[in-house]
C-alpha cells in the first residue's frame, strides 16, 4: 500500500462506496449501509490480496471471495466492476435488483461474472466458505507435489453480525477450527447495527474470544477505515497457516452518511436522494454525476487485469511442466476442473443378486459407494455423526484432518490417509453446516460432495438443499432411516412429511429407490446427474432385492417411474405403485390380485425423473384410461392426488408416527399385503371403464 | 447429601444404571451408555435439588427438567418411576419403546406422566430450556410483588455433546446469556464420544470457554461420579443469579460396562445379555433379577413424594395469600395457568374499511396485535431481527430484557418496560432458536409465544416447527413477504415451495389471509386454538381490503375456504379459488368473467381449517359437479390437484423467482387479471358436463 498516496486511496475506496449507493438509490431498493462501511477492507483486500484474474473469472486456481453478507451485493458488484470483470458493465450496475439482470438484490452464483456463491440467507455464505477451504485443502493435498503447488489458494469471506449470530455459523466455524483451515480467512464487518436494531439489544457475547474457543485466530481492528491496519492484519492472517483466522473489524454502519450512519435504517433501505447527496458531498464527491469513477481510481483498479493475466499465465506455465513430471495427476486434474468423470467410473458396480429375505437399501447403497469410489477421486463427504447408521463411509479413503492429527486408536476412523487427503468428513452432528459447506464444496468446481442423515433431519439442512437447488450445484445429499419403519426411535426420527416437502423444492431431484438395484441406480444417476442436487432416500429396514429376470430392469429409475410388471395381456385395469420399501408390498400384492384383475406394477422411485419424460412415455406408464390407481408410500400423500388422479386411492401416512418396532408400526398404519388387496379390489369395485 | 451413607448414595446411583439398562435391553433397542454415565449427576439434581411433586406433575411453579438427550429417555423414565410419578409404573418401563407406551424411544411431551418436552432431535431441548427460563422469568416479573414469589423455579438442563455441536444451541446460548437468564442450569455430560466418533475426531473446540463468551458462568468437573463435585457445583450454579450456568461434567459412555465403556457402540445399541450381565458384575448388582430395585433405593427416591407434596402446599398456602393481598393479579394468573384467555380479549379487534389502493396483509395483521395484546397478557414474542418488516411489535409492551440494561437510546426499543416483564423478545438473527425457544416458552405454560420472520426463512425453523406441531403447542409463527410479491430482494428471499412444506407438516395449521380483514381472523384463530401451532402468513405488498358489504364476510376463514361471492344464480359452472395476494386477482376477474361464466369466487386462506369442515359443507362449497375450477396462488401447486380435480388448472409458480420489482415478476409469472380470465375461459371451453 506504501506506494499508494492517500489521497488515491481514499478516492478508490470512495468510488466503491458512492457507486454502491448510487446503484442502491437507482433500484430505490437495496441496502446501502454495509458497502458505505466495508469499503476500505475490500479496498485492501482486492487491490492487494486477492488473486484472481478478471478476464478469466473461472481460472481454477483463483483465491476464493464470498460476500457471505449477500445483502451488501452492490459492494460486491461495484468490485467487480472497477477490477474489470466483463459481464459486471456499468450498465449492469444501473440495472440493480431488475428483471434479468446479474446484478440481483442477493449475489446469485454466475461464476463468469465472478459470482461465487449465491448468498443472502444469512450464515449460508461463511459455510460455504468453510466448504471451499476443505475443496482447496483436499485437491492440494491430493494433486499437489514438491515444487507443484497446482492448487494454492485462500478462501475470503466477508460476513456480517446477522452471519455470526446463525447457528451455521457456529457449527462450521467449530469444525473449521478442528481442521485448521489455515487458508480460511474471514473479515468481520462488525458494525453493530442489523436489520431493526443495535446489536447491544441482542448480541452481546465476546466474539473473538468465541472464535478462540473454536480454536481460531483472531485480529481486532478498532477503527474500519484503518487501512494500515486492515493490510497487516490480512498479512498476519495469510502467515497464520495452522489456524484458520478471523479479522474482526470494528465499523459504523452507513459510514459518511450524515444522518443515517449508524442508523437501522441504513441497513436495508435506500438512503434517499437528498442523503445520498449529502453523504457525498461529506466524501467530497461529486453530487451531479451518479455512477462517477474517477479515472485514477479506475486506473488503480484496473491494474488486476495485468497483475491477474500474469498470474493465471505463470499457473498455466507451471501446469505445463506439471503435465510433463506427472502426467497422470495432471490428466486427472484437469478432468476434474473441467468436470468430467473419469472413465469406467461406474464399471464396478456390481448387480445385487435376488434375495427374498431383503437387504436395507442404505446398506446396498453404502456397498455401491464402495464400488465407485477408486475411480471418483472428486467424490468426497460424511455424514453429520451417523456412519454406521447410514453406511456412506468410503471405507478406504481415509479421514480428511489435518496431517498434525496423530494417527492413533481414535474411534470412527476408516481406512485410509489421515490427513487433507482423506476422503471421509466427520462433521459432527452439524446437519445445516454439513450441507452449507458442500454447497461450498461443490461451488469450488472439481470435486461431487455427498452428506448424510437422517431423513427426518433434513429440516436442519434445508436453506443450503434449497440453496443447492438454486444454484444448480451437484451435491448428493443421502438421507436414511426414510419412514415410520425405522421403528423405535419412534415420532421424533420418523420422517412423514419429509418426502413432499423435499419434492416441493424446485430442481432437486428426489430419488427413494425400492430395492438394492434400484439403490444401485440411483447413485449412477446421482454421479451422472452435473447440474443439479439430489436426494437419495433410504430404508433403514430391509426390503427384498428383486429377482430382475422376473421384473422390469432397475435401470428403468432413469425414469423415474417404469412398469415393474404389467398385466399378462398388456392391458392393466387396475395399476399399483409404491416407491421405496413399499414396493414390495404391490409386488407381493399382484400375485395375490392377479386372478382378480389385470394389475401393473409401476417401480415410482422419482416425480421429478418422471416428470422430465415425454408426455408419450408418461401415458406410456399411466394410460390416461386406466382410472383404477393405488399408490403406496409410508409419507403424506400431498402431490400423488396427481398421480393416482382423482378416482384412485393410496395408502399413506397421515400423522405422526410412534415409538414401536418397524413392523409393527408399519402393520399398525396399514402397510401390509391384505390392506393393499383390499384396497385395490374396492377401488376396482367401483367399476371404472 | 451428608446425612446418606456412600453405599445407598452408591446403591441409588446404580439403580438408576441397572434400570436404564435392563429398559434398553429388554426393548432390544436404544441407548444405554448416557444413563450409565449421567446417572451420578441426575441422581444429585433430583434428590436433592429439584423441586417437583410426583404426585402433581402439573404443578405449575415446578422446576422444569429437560432431558435435551432425548435418545438417553430410559435415564428419565427411571428417575420418573423411581421417584414416584405414578403414571411412570414399572410395566411402563419393561414395555420401553413399545406400541402404546408411555416410554417411547425418546420422551414425549406428557405432562401428567413427568415429561416436559419432547426431545431426541439434538439441540432442541437446550433451547427449549432457554425457552422454559425465559418463560419463568417473564411471568415472575410480572406477577411476583414483595412477599409474593408466586413464581419462582429453575429450569434444568441435560445436555450431550450433539447438543453442543448444534448450531440451534450456539443460538439459544448466546441470546440466553445476553439476557441474563440465571435461572437457566445445564448439565452438560461431557462424554466425548457420539453415536458414530469420539469427539477428538470432530468436537475439539474449548467449550468452556466458548460459554464464557457468551457471557454464562461456568463450572467444570473432572470426575462424572465425583458426587460431592456435582452437588456444590449445581449449589454454585444456583447461587449465580446474574448468568446462566454451564456445569461440564467428565463422564465416560456406559460406565460400568467392562467392554463398551468409552466406546460409541455403548451409544445407541444395547449392551447386550452377556454385558448386561457383567456390567451389573462390576456394579455390584444381582444379575438375575432384571429391574431389581433394592427396597432402600426405592424408599431414599420416594421422599421425593412427601416433599413435593411439602412444597406444593407451601405454594398452595401463599396462593391464597396472594389472592387476598392482589386479587386481580391472582385471577389472571390462575387464569393463565389453566390456559383461560381473557373474556373481551377479542373486542378491540376492528374492522378495516375497504380500500382499494390495499394494505399489506403484514401491517394489517401488525395492527390487530397491537388491538388484542393489552388483553393477552401471555402473548409474548418477537422476530428474527425484523420487525421494522414484520409489523410483529407489541409497541406499548417493552422490551424482554435483564433489568440491568440500562434504559438509553439504543435502537429497536419499544414503549413500555426494559425488563424482564418487556413482551417484545428481541431475537436477533437466529431463527431456528427463535422456534425452539417457543416450543419451550408453550411447553412451560401460561403463555401464547409467537415468532416472525420473512416466509422463505421459515426453512431455518423446520425442526421446531415440526416439534410444536408433534406436541400440539400453541404457538403462533408469524411470515411474512411470502411469495415472489417480495419484489427485489430476488430468489434467496422469495418463497416457492414453502406453503407447500408447510402444509404437508401434520397437525400445523397453515393460514394465509387474502386482504386485511382475514388476517384479522387469522390471529382470531391462532389465539383460540389452543392444541396446535399455526403459521400464518402474510404479504409484504399490499391487497384490496375488499368491501364485505359486497362479498361474504371474512369470518368465512374459520372454516379454511369459503364462498366470497357466488354466480348470481347460485349455480355456478366455474370456480375461482384463491389465497392470499392473489385473491384479488379472482375478484377483479370475477367481474371480467360474469357475462361469460357463471363464476363463484371462492376465498381459499387454509387447507387443515377448511379439511376440518364436514364432508358436507366441504362439497357446498365445491360440488364435485362442477370440474371447471382455476386456483391462483403464487407458490408450487403441489397438493392444489386435490381442489382443482384433474379437470382443473392451477396458476402457480414452479421454478424459483428472480430479483425484479414485485410488480414486474407477479406479471412475469402470469399473475394478472387477463391470464386469469384467459385461463379460466380455456378451462370453461372444453365444455364440461
Amino acid at each position: 500500500m506504501e506506494k499508494i498516496k492517500t489521497s488515491l486511496e481514499q478516492l478508490c475506496i470512495n468510488t466503491i462506496r458512492t457507486l454502491s449507493i448510487d446503484g442502491v438509490q437507482k433500484a430505490n431498493s437495496g441496502h446501502p449501509g454495509l458497502p458505505l462501511d466495508a469499503a476500505p477492507m475490500v479496498y485492501v483486500l482486492w487491490t492487494k490480496y486477492l488473486k484472481h484474474n478478471p478476464k478469466n473469472p473461472e481460472w481454477f486456481d483463483r483465491d476464493r471471495f464470498i460476500l457471505s453478507a449477500g445483502h451488501g451485493s452492490m459492494l460486491l458488484y461495484s468490485l467487480l466492476h472497477l477490477t474489470g470483470y466483463e459481464e459486471m458493465t456499468l450498465d449492469q450496475i444501473k440495472q440493480f435488483r431488475q428483471l434479468g439482470s446479474l446484478t440481483a438484490g442477493h449475489p446469485e452464483r454466475h461464476i463468469q461474472t465472478g459470482i461465487e456463491i449465491t448468498t443472502g440467507p444469512l450464515g449460508q455464505g461463511f459455510a460455504n466458505g468453510v466448504g471451499m477451504a476443505i475443496a482447496e485443502a483436499y485437491l492440494s493435498a491430493t494433486f499437489n507435489r514438491p515444487d507443484f503447488n497446482m492448487i494454492d489458494h485462500y478462501t475470503y469471506v466477508l460476513a456480517s453480525d446477522g452471519d455470526l449470530m446463525e447457528g451455521v455459523v457456529a457449527e462450521a466455524a467449530s469444525l473449521a477450527g478442528h481442521l485448521k483451515l489455515g487458508k480460511l480467512i474471514c473479515l468481520y464487518d462488525d458494525n453493530r447495527i442489523t436489520l431493526s436494531a443495535s446489536t447491544e439489544l441482542t448480541f452481546s457475547e465476546d466474539r473473538a474470544k468465541r472464535f478462540e474457543a473454536y480454536g481460531w485466530h483472531t485480529e481486532v481492528i478498532d477503527d474500519g477505515n484503518d487501512v494500515a491496519a486492515i493490510d497487516k492484519a490480512i498479512e498476519n492472517a495469510k502467515n497464520e497457516k495452522e489456524r484458520p483466522s478471523i479479522i474482526l473489524i470494528r465499523t459504523h454502519l452507513g459510514y459518511g452518511s450524515p444522518h443515517k450512519h449508524d442508523t437501522f435504517d441504513a441497513h436495508g433501505n435506500p438512503l434517499g436522494e437528498e442523503e445520498v447527496k449529502l453523504t457525498k458531498q461529506n466524501l467530497g464527491w461529486p453530487v451531479e454525476t451518479p455512477f462517477y469513477i474517477p479515472k485514477e481510481a479506475a486506473d488503480f483498479f484496473h491494474q488486476a487485469i495485468a497483475a491477474g493475466k500474469r498470474k493465471e499465465e505463470e499457473w498455466k506455465h507451471l501446469f505445463s511442466e506439471y503435465e510433463k513430471k506427472h502426467p497422470d495427476l495432471a490428466k486427472e486434474l484437469r478432468g476434474m476442473i473441467k468436470g468430467e468423470l473419469e472413465q469406467g467410473w461406474d464399471a464396478l458396480i456390481t448387480t445385487f443378486p435376488p434375495l427374498a429375505k431383503g437387504l436395507a437399501t442404505r446398506k446396498a447403497a453404502g456397498e455401491v459407494m464402495q464400488e465407485i469410489s477408486p475411480k471418483l477421486t472428486g467424490l468426497i463427504g460424511g455424514s453429520a455423526d451417523l456412519n454406521p447408521s447410514t453406511f456412506t463411509d468410503l471405507k478406504n479413503f481415509g479421514n480428511f484432518e489435518n496431517p498434525s492429527k496423530a494417527e492413533g486408536d481414535l474411534q470412527g476412523s476408516v481406512g485410509g490417509p489421515w490427513n487433507y487427503a482423506g476422503r471421509n468428513i466427520f462433521y459432527g452432528v452439524r446437519e445445516h453446516a454439513m450441507g452449507s459447506i458442500s454447497n461450498g464444496i461443490a461451488g469450488h468446481g472439481g470435486l461431487i460432495p455427498f452428506t448424510a442423515t437422517f431423513l427426518t433431519f433434513s429440516d436442519y439442512m434445508r436453506p443450503p438443499i434449497r440453496l443447492a437447488a438454486l444454484m444448480r450445484l451437484q451435491v448428493i445429499f443421502v438421507f436414511t432411516h426414510d419412514s415410520i419403519g425405522l421403528g423405535e426411535d419412534g415420532p421424533t426420527h420418523q420422517p412423514i412429511e419429509h418426502l413432499a416437502a423435499l419434492r416441493a423444492i424446485p430442481h432437486l431431484i428426489v430419488i427413494r429407490p425400492g430395492d438394492a438395484n434400484e439403490a444401485a441406480w440411483a447413485w449412477r444417476v446421482a454421479i451422472m446427474t452435473r447440474s443439479a442436487p439430489l436426494a437419495l432416500i433410504f430404508s433403514r429396514q430391509n426390503v427384498p432385492t428383486l429377482d430382475r429376470s422376473q421384473y422390469a430392469s432397475a435401470d428403468g429409475l432413469k425414469k423415474g417411474a417404469y412398469i415393474l410388471k404389467d398385466a399378462p395381456d398388456g392391458k392393466p385395469n387396475l395399476i399399483l405403485m409404491a416407491s421405496g420399501s413399499e414396493l414390495s408390498l404391490i409386488v407381493e400384492a399382484y400375485e395375490k390380485l392377479k386372478d382378480k384383475a389385470s394389475v401393473r406394477l409401476v417401480s415410482f422411485p422419482s416425480w421429478e425423473l418422471f416428470e422430465a419424460q415425454s408426455q408419450e412415455y408418461r401415458d406410456s406408464v399411466f394410460p390416461p384410461s386406466v382410472l383404477a390407481r393405488l399408490a403406496v408410500e409410508a409419507g403424506v400423500s400431498q402431490g400423488w392426488e396427481k398421480y393416482i388422479g382423482e378416482l384412485g386411492c393410496m395408502i399413506s401416512v397421515e400423522d405422526f408416527g410412534a415409538s414401536a418396532p418397524g413392523t409393527v408400526i408399519m402393520k399398525e398404519r396399514g402397510f401390509t399385503v391384505d390392506n393393499v388387496c383390499e384396497k385395490a379390489l374396492k377401488i376396482l369395485k367401483k367399476d371404472y371403464p
